[in-house]
């Protein structure tokens, strides 16, 4: 992660379940003592993993809210359907659209990457191409912008003019089983810059005692 | 719940979210701001329930301890998919039995019915019936003990003995919007008593402020 | 569906399991002789609807292809977690774009319609918003091509660039209890006018004798 | 499989969906040409299995019918959560128990070892702990005959009788994706060994041309 990002998501960990729940639950199923997440209860979460017994890591779950994220991450995001999403409608984005004055007036460089870095996610592009977006995506919005006070025109349709790039907000909910399945696909380098980049934020910003219920999935060298 | 019971259920709340993160969750939808669980939240969680946009409860869930519930119950609820179990293993049940020595000298009435409280959940049988459940069932134990200690069997064969009254206990995860299903479904009359029962302890033990999210299935009516 | 269509989504049934494997469920559980789908099993069915039994219906699957639908549906459908999706991969559709020469020499209204509704699904707009629709999803297309052809960019930075409206397709598996879910909520007045088209065709696209699984949901209606 | 059962479960394959469909729907994501199971087709599955991408055999399916099963078993079945099960009530089995002559008459060790067998699934036991077996079983289905028939007891309460090697009878319908998961766990050595052999049994009782999704689990060495 010691890249630089041209674009701005944020991941906030809304709320967290304690990994002591996990050990409740193993306890209980084995009939055993915990000894407070010491040696023993890291024992049998190692012990957990290797014999595939991750069952018990679905009592212990995570809420994160996801902001500055694209369009096209949210089409892969809620592939995995071990989740629970609520996401930001468009019709409340697009009536921030409509309210922004700098659109409009957005005719040079500075102000068109203003706009567009507001308002959508960024690749990392070669000098040109960047430049290009940048207009594209400038001149999109605006088109946008038009249909919605010029044609008033309702958001289900004016959606349809949406470039993939625009941002998204969104509040998930997954366990930790969950969580382990979509860091193992999410961070790996097959995947999709953005949501590797995503993957490897939420891991970042969970607990530091919950990492050992990800410890085989080597997330950091990924 | 003013009835008597014969049987000894137990329900412990280990874990709840706030229900304050089905309002993030809603708000970010909506793009509002909450008054924090105030009459504009209250009203706001009665409208999701009324349009059937429940997917938002997910991001609530419970974690309850299940303590003294019969093998027969536990068929039933883990029907229930969109939950997570872990059930204590037979292996560490049965090996409390072959320590108990009441079960040995267990010939009287009294003495029979003290072991097969402790090990099986009762139905409320009429008179002739019960002390016939108590006979019956008392030697059922005693020939699982027999198999245990004289031919020291392993547990999964000597299972096959045990009666449906056999307790176990559990640690079940939830969210909100399948509680909502599984209250619906097994608050009803025409469910298993013994459920019925433990939907309506689960519902007891949740917090006062998240009755809201149950108000229109009228549980205390059941 | 009397109405007329500007886009052109297309609907395959391409699997679909006998509504008798209901029965033998329903008929198994409950002990009882099926009459070949004669008034006992249709009287049945009705009953399984009224009792909320539906789990029955989940040993019944449908397998449908969709072809010609937006990304803007994509986001609503997959939504649906109680199903079974593969969609094209973009990297696919993609190289389809750089293929072809009518998009270059697409200056002219008649041009750059026949190319917009080739790649994009074209919402019904007023006139003069349906020009401008047109012009912007053109343009917009090129830049694309640009992105592919000049700049030789990956398509994971260049799907960023891609409009809601832009042509996917998909294999979709679920089971006649999610498909009531499905229905229920997205033939309703309240959905994307997209979806719902799709769903009144996935509904058309069933075998006759399937449709008393969905009576009490009056689709027709809506 | 080439032990011998002294117990009689029975397997049969209700439905089965052609493997063809997991080809079509591999073929729309990677927008390329099906060999109508040519050795194309059958390297294209084998990369699936090797990129986990196997989300892709959910879309076929199989529905089993599942005869002569214990409770112990369908106890640790229904906890795989991706399948759809329907089971025979207890209520209607029940009903067989009384109007069976066999049971009162059962006192002598042929007569009790018909009567056990044809009710409950009866594990591999030593010699005396057979009998034995027999002799507990015998005896506590008599109880249970004597709570239906003399106390008219209602089944929600006499089911607190039934032993765990009481027989049921299912139907279950699972994808391909989920049957790999169990078959995975269950035909292990550590699972239990009425479910190895139910895994067993239903794995023989798929097509051929199907086994090619399960290859890389080496079931039959297991």
């Amino acid at each position: 992660m010691n890249c630089v990002y041209n674009y701005k998501m944020k991941v906030t960990l809304i709320d967290v379940d304690s990994i002591k729940k996990c050990i409740t639950a193993a306890r209980t199923s084995h009939g055993s003592e915990s000894d407070n997440m010491g040696p023993k209860d890291k024992k049998l979460i190692r012990s957990l993993i290797k014999w595939k017994h991750t069952s018990i890591f679905e009592h212990c779950s995570y809420t994160f809210k996801i902001e500055g994220v694209s369009r096209a991450l949210l089409q892969e995001l809620v592939r995995h359907r071990m989740a629970s999403y609520t996401v930001r409608s468009t019709r409340y984005t697009l009536k921030d659209l409509t309210k922004d004055k700098d659109i409009k007036n957005a005719n040079t460089p500075t102000g068109y990457k203003k706009i567009v870095e507001r308002y959508c996610v960024v690749p990392e592009l070669p000098d040109v191409a960047l430049k290009k977006f940048y207009e594209t995506t400038a001149q999109n919005l605006k088109h946008i912008l038009l249909f919605l006070s010029k044609y008033k025109l309702p958001n289900d349709l004016i959606k349809y003019l949406l470039p993939e790039s625009f941002k998204t907000e969104l509040v998930m909910t997954l366990n930790a089983r969950s969580f382990r399945n979509f860091l193992k696909l999410r961070t790996s380098k097959a995947a999709l810059w953005e949501i590797r980049d995503l993957g490897h934020l939420m891991y970042k910003s969970i607990p530091k005692d919950h990492k050992i219920l990800y410890k085989d999935l080597e997330i950091e060298k990924n």
